[in-house]
């Protein structure tokens, strides 16, 4: 089993990845499937975290996953060879000049991938280019600014700021969920539908208590800590009673609740 | 219409109560019905504003609705008999001193109550000996920690935070929704589950921009001016900036989520 887990560029990472996808597969996937032969899109396919979910909702879909790092690419392509997928081809690719040309799929999909982008609406309208007239773009994306927590701690708010931050400053967003209804709306997509996914946690769901508050968010939280401290925005002492505080929020009195995004749009006739 | 409206103490909150329960049934009711025949508490019936619900989805059911303000249950009885409900009994009563024997109630439904009360715990200490072994509670509240929009303003969070902090020095708590589990686990109550009722309002749901984000939330915000400013946790100038600012999440690409949450328990067998 551990095997599966231990190759690839950044193993932690990876682990991390694997535990957030197997949680949340339900949550995020269970109304995606697509149909036989249909060509979809998986833009920004990362190590292949969804992959394997978007291809098993949808086995005889025609899917190909890009990412713009090549080595990305091959670790996708490495699970999914493991996970006996046989629909998906895998290409190194930027989704801001795709390979493809106009009215190249029927469906993309989109997951994660808008909060690292300094442009989200030029790359949904980059990815319009290569979807069909009347063809569907599903986004899914989390929001930092929806976690909330019992016991509140403001070291814990801090904690989660420093990974909003430092995603900003790389030129992303964090809190992006929230707005997929009007990136979506501004690229031109038409009859924009967004459902929230909320995550509640509390102890009657230990699945989630274990696989969402500590291994998911905490761990993505702890994971930006020397990030945080090199850029001078946290301080080593509060920083860690800010992860200790949210792993205070897995004990039997805690709650833990964040929301997911998931948005479809419809490429309109010209 | 209009006249329905217009009597009460207090005119103005009673229109916001009435145009947010409408909004809210829906979401917050639908799934209770109590079976005929069944006595039900309703404590801290308020103006009614739930009641009508309430009696509406559990027609024979004996329902029985409380509120320490006598000049509220006067309210509330006149609003059930405009709208011709004849299963209800009011009174007033004080939750912490029923006039109530054990075992008086199947069922007790608690809606927007606890988080204006400084022991929570204590008060469904006191609704499960009114409760018979085996019997049902069920409590929605609000929390305003999960009041989040885009775009995005450090006004409208610091006008949100005015009401918070406002609640809190009354002795309640703005932000009691998340620790319904905890409490109602402390209270001794068995078998206990809570489900989020998140409202995700963006423009294509008009209803919801008018009657959730402007006659309802920034409503209640905004009914928070004056004190807020008496107790001078306000400056003028930046609440009247947070609230255009709340109103300004209503406009066309404007997003505005806020969660709900209703637990129910059971009273175990002794």
């Amino acid at each position: 089993m551990k095997k599966a887990y231990v190759h690839g560029y950044d193993p932690r990472e990876n682990i991390r990845l694997q535990d957030q996808a197997s949680t949340l597969v339900e949550l995020l996937h269970s109304d995606t499937a697509y149909p036989p032969g249909s060509r979809v899109l998986e833009a920004g396919c990362g190590v292949g975290a969804q992959t394997i979910a978007l291809a098993g909702n949808s086995p005889r879909a025609l899917i190909t996953s890009v990412d713009i790092s090549p080595s990305s690419v091959a670790e996708a392509a490495r699970t999914a060879a493991e996970a006996g997928l046989s629909n998906v081809h895998f290409q190194q690719a930027d989704i801001f000049s795709l390979p493809f040309g106009p009215d190249s799929f029927d469906h993309i999909f989109v997951c994660f991938v808008l909060e690292h982008l300094p442009k989200p609406v030029e790359a949904l309208l980059a990815l319009k280019k290569v979807l069909r007239a009347g063809g569907t773009i599903t986004v899914i994306e989390g929001d930092h600014g929806s976690a909330y927590f019992h016991p509140d701690s403001e070291a814990a708010r801090r904690a989660i700021q420093c990974q909003v931050q430092l995603q900003r400053r790389a030129g992303g967003n964090a809190n992006v969920g929230r707005e997929l209804y009007p990136l979506l709306c501004e690229a031109g997509y038409g009859s924009v539908r967004v459902s929230p996914r909320m995550v509640y946690v509390d102890a009657s769901k230990p699945g989630l208590v274990d696989g969402f508050i500590k291994k998911t968010f905490t761990a993505m939280i702890e994971g930006v800590r020397q990030s945080a401290l090199e850029a001078g925005i946290a301080e080593e002492r509060e920083f860690a009673e800010g992860i200790r505080d949210l792993y205070r929020t897995a004990e039997v009195d805690g709650v833990f609740c964040y929301t997911f995004f998931k948005a479809i749009g419809l490429k309109p006739a010209q």
